[in-house]
């Protein structure tokens, strides 16, 4: 087995969900990550942890959801038991083709997501991480070839990540202490409230509530946002391929859009799919292009991401409710060029330099 | 997608497991029975069932447990608790390495496995249906071409289990009337006590308390054995190839045996494996030769199988203990020739041929 998949387990038990002696683990697998299955399970063994191995496939979920006619049960018990009873969810993406579920309707898509809430909260409340396997469809999906996109995926996970948790630690503080953020760049001038919101480093551990690996990002909860937005970095949504996405936002709202109707199918979703659950800036130098995979564009370095619905508990004060919504969808902006990141006036991030940073102009 | 693994899908769906809407579902997938899974998935969908599905890979087993110190946890809680909340269990067999496991120590696995009992009996619990997809790895195994094994599995499966659930009916109801059943064959003359016995109809469904797909065997608990009796079926028992045992038996137990070491391990196991705990007979005509399976080889008609030890408990009068052993092993002989199976001296198959069935000489 090719060492790199050895040392990618090792980094996912270890260093992101430090996983211990005990602890009951859902390893979720799909069709394109066995080998890096085989290799956390070897991990999880020497740990003596627990695991139960679920199979996660675009094309079962399609197969289930067309042929269901959309009037689905509240959070199964068994699934909903599974998740409550477990510790830590290691979930390895790399499916074989990512548009397996184009033909979904999203309309079911989110009749299925809402009535499992209860279902997705319980998984939520254990240490869960998020990696993938390099595949060849996930290496199509970026326009690279197999040989290029498996480097691409080491590069980005296989860092030093203490180094890079120590540099996020100084823009967590910058933001912990602001109270207004504001983005500009070419059809981007927006400004969001983030006072009395705690900013998370997301370092790729559960030791620091990040929950991707890799990761490599600061983000945090804001609200009030006022301005437009633009969404150059070409992504998938849903199945259906968004770039220049442009949101309109008027007391913390979308009041407008413009770009493909799936934007519009997930604003209808709820009343949080119109408001701000993230915004995130990107730090991780190991990831030098768009990918078309949210896991690892928005933790590129020069890049700021702002998430339509649900925002993350751990930005928020105890006790207080955030965005709540059924969806969590990212959309991602390029600061590389003619852009500034603003905290309460103080230009923090220009061009994709950060201040801190050697060829930061004022 | 071929059209015999959706009618496969229903069979399963529909007529063995009676899945119904609400219903929640475990689908555990082998590594090489993803296309079964998709049609599944389908069946599921459409029935309002809800599955959460799991993988079963045995290089995945294989990692963990040689990683493993062997001090297994017992019954880890989220697994515990999956199966508990299941209603029901498909499991969809078909791996692509029949020996993966290989070199996994025999104790490891019987410690990993006792661990788990109790996980184990919520899954016993469920109504739970084994199957298999047709792989080229279960093809080898049956030293078969694909496309031939292919056919094979689907004329065992796709069957009139109505059809046969009816004729095998007429087979209980004279086992169950009996009180002795006799076996003449080259190398075998062996009688049994079956009197007040239940005969099981394994009808390759849940509403019969049978688990297996395909199924079509009939069986009973019998008790009192004499004679000898010779099992020219070859099989695999505990990784070794076996063929032509011969058991000689007085007073009900086994007293000499010619055969390979692994039969004497297994009869000096208990005082229970030395006894029958099972006599079947083979009823499925779509099974036509023996493919080192169990699944297959103990339902194809024109055989009978006698197993050593544990007796099934739906054979016996409510309250009364029937054979007792930490084994149960099948031991199949072919009928189709020179042989014959007698009910209190009626003779009720010769050569392979029932009563009922034309070409039945007396």
């Amino acid at each position: 087995m090719d060492e790199r998949i050895v040392e990618h387990a090792a980094v996912l038990v270890e260093w992101s969900a430090r996983i211990e002696a005990g602890d009951d683990v859902v390893l979720a697998v799909a069709p394109g990550a066995h080998d890096l299955a085989v290799a956390v399970a070897a991990e999880l063994g020497d740990r003596g942890a627990n695991p139960v191995v679920t199979y996660t496939s675009g094309e079962i979920n399609r197969a289930y959801l067309r042929a269901h006619d959309d009037e689905f049960d509240e959070n199964p018990a068994h699934e909903h038991a599974l998740y409550e009873n477990a510790d830590a969810v290691l979930s390895l993406g790399g499916g074989r083709n990512a548009s397996a579920m184009a033909d979904v309707p999203g309309q079911t898509r989110s009749t299925h997501a809402t009535a499992r809430e209860k279902v997705r909260e319980a998984y939520m409340n254990t240490d869960w991480v998020s990696t993938v396997h390099p595949t060849r469809s996930l290496a199509q999906q970026a326009g690279m070839s197999y040989e290029a996109y498996r480097e691409f995926v080491y590069d980005a996970v296989l860092r030093d990540w203490e180094a890079l948790a120590e540099e996020m630690s100084g823009l967590k503080e910058r933001l912990d202490a602001g109270r207004e953020v504001r983005i500009v760049g070419e059809g981007t001038d927006v400004t969001m409230a983030i006072e009395n919101r705690t900013a998370v480093n997301s370092t790729a551990s559960v030791a620091d509530d990040s929950h991707n690996l890799p990761s490599g990002e600061v983000f945090t909860a804001p609200y009030g946002t006022e301005g437009h937005a633009t969404f150059d970095v070409p992504m998938t949504v849903r199945g259906k391929r968004v770039q220049d996405v442009r949101l309109t936002f008027e007391d913390g709202e979308v009041i407008d859009y413009d770009g493909p109707a799936v934007i519009g199918e997930i604003l209808d979703t709820d009343d949080g799919a119109r408001r701000l659950g993230e915004l995130g800036i990107g730090m991780n130098r190991g990831i030098d292009r768009p990918t078309d995979s949210i896991l690892f564009d928005e933790k590129m370095a020069g890049t700021v991401h702002l998430a339509l619905g649900r925002a993350y508990d751990a930005c928020l004060p105890d006790g207080e409710a955030g965005n709540e919504s059924a969806v969590h969808v990212d959309l991602i902006t390029d600061m590389s060029d003619d852009s500034r990141l603003e905290i309460d006036g103080e230009t923090v991030q220009r061009d994709g330099a950060f201040r801190w940073e050697a060829g930061f102009e004022e």
